[in-house]
């Protein structure tokens, strides 16, 4: 693989997940906590309106609107759409970008700690991955296959990392959260200079890695109305085992919903916030360990 | 005082604020669950429009739109001061209402447990405070006076009480704090029933009260901007003792911000997400035991 010559740290691409938005604030203010010697960096604060209105998005979710062909359709004029052609000329365009990662910072209402989103196996985003988990056992990484078919911002280019902290609600600073997200943050730009002057030591023979396999909506009536809540064995137990039988939801009348997969899985994004309009209740993974050894 | 006659339960108020609108839910598909022998009971979902698209308000917040006169204002017509007008007609007018008692339901970001906010001291609202925080360490009791001219929706009558909850993110239910929500308002129906029947026993003699005595905004730059974030020595810590010179803040830049006031005071709505647009960090409140022995 070549160089790393340009690295993009983008913010707010929801308006209402304030860590990355005022991580960006703060990264403007003093640059030189970002600058490393080997690559350029840009900071994008990517939805100023929501971020001011303190809402997701405007018309609609931001990161939903990186498919090649919206990005290409000069008729979707949604604050969004608009949005969307704007970074894609900033940071892409989507297929032969200007740069060459992306870390994309988010929150969550579910309780991921530091997660690490990747959209594909390629070895850099492995070995990334691989290191960052092994420094700190509170990382955790997650395979959501993202390819140039993809709607999610991070896919404008091929080492697009989404950095998803929580539990922390919507609309609100949460501290220690904002500190280990920023010393994260600081920790890859490391790995990318070290990367560069090919001082990477390849320590880290082996990753877990949780494939993501499908999402789970809540209980509905016919009018499209939840029908239970997630329940509270299951609240804030991300990436714990899922077993067959085990209850995943409560009902209003507080009858237990059991899981009724047939194999055990690892649930993710339970219970956040943004998801109740998109009919998921939390998304499963698979936990597998990969080996890194492919010299 | 006379006979409780007519009680109203109210939810989504702030649309954001899933517990109550879906407790509401609950109680239309099953009445009988509020139903009580000596009042009349109805329920209303505040605002409608506001939990449909999962916000706190549409154009305002309606829980500050129950001003006498904005109610008698024609010329103002957002969509919560319309609600506000057509809700004063169901439960009000305010000052010569249809119900005597309202349940406000709301929850927070901020950890507050299960907290009965009172506007006044009248014996009727001490009494049964007292009565829930005896049977329930989990309810504190806060006061913050709400007379005629208060813009509150509980102000519509004289014994409205706020239900606040949490901590929960805002368009998230919590199963564990939506069933101690339930079961606060089954105990309270229930006291006033036993209230009608003159079968309440005075066995309380003392409240803790923590009465409201102003706000505290984050620090700002001169651009509106806030500048730090609540300590991670506070988040969480409602109702818990602030002493003067202890952390409060903390910037950006990880500098610590420390408590200035001259004396020992007790915050609540830490870090509450609506908040951040009105300019408040947290309310603080002192803490006060109330002599409840009048007769």
């Amino acid at each position: 693989m070549n160089q790393i010559n340009h690295v993009a740290i983008v913010g707010a691409t929801h308006g209402n997940e304030f860590t990355g938005a005022y991580l960006i604030k703060k990264f403007e203010q003093f640059p030189h906590l970002i600058q490393r010697s080997s690559f350029n960096i840009q900071t994008l604060l990517a939805n100023p309106e929501a971020f001011k209105v303190g809402r997701r998005y405007i018309d609609k979710d931001l990161n939903r609107c990186f498919l090649n062909q919206d990005l290409q359709n000069s008729t979707l004029s949604s604050y969004e759409d608009i949005r969307a052609k704007a970074i894609n000329q900033i940071l892409g365009p989507k297929g032969n970008p200007q740069v060459d990662v992306i870390l994309d910072l988010h929150t969550t209402t579910a309780n991921m700690g530091l997660s690490i989103i990747i959209g594909n196996q390629h070895p850099f985003c492995l070995q990334l991955s691989a290191y960052l988990s092994a420094i700190n056992p509170l990382v955790k990484v997650c395979l959501t296959t993202t390819n140039l078919d993809s709607s999610l911002l991070k896919s404008l280019c091929q080492y697009g990392f989404v950095i998803e902290v929580g539990p922390v609600a919507q609309g609100v600073l949460n501290a220690d959260l904002f500190y280990k997200t920023e010393k994260l943050i600081y920790t890859i730009l490391d790995y990318l200079e070290a990367y560069n002057q090919n001082s990477i030591s390849s320590d880290n023979h082996t990753l877990t890695l949780y494939q993501s396999i499908g999402t789970i909506d809540y209980p509905r009536n016919n009018l499209g109305e939840i029908q239970a809540m997630i329940h509270p064995q299951l609240q804030f137990r991300d990436y714990e085992p899922l077993h067959p039988g085990e209850p995943i939801f409560l009902s209003f009348e507080g009858q237990d919903i059991n899981y009724e997969g047939e194999s055990t899985v690892y649930p993710i994004f339970i219970n956040e916030a943004a998801y109740y309009e998109k009919g998921i209740a939390m998304c499963l993974t698979q936990k597998q360990e990969v080996n890194l050894n492919w010299e």
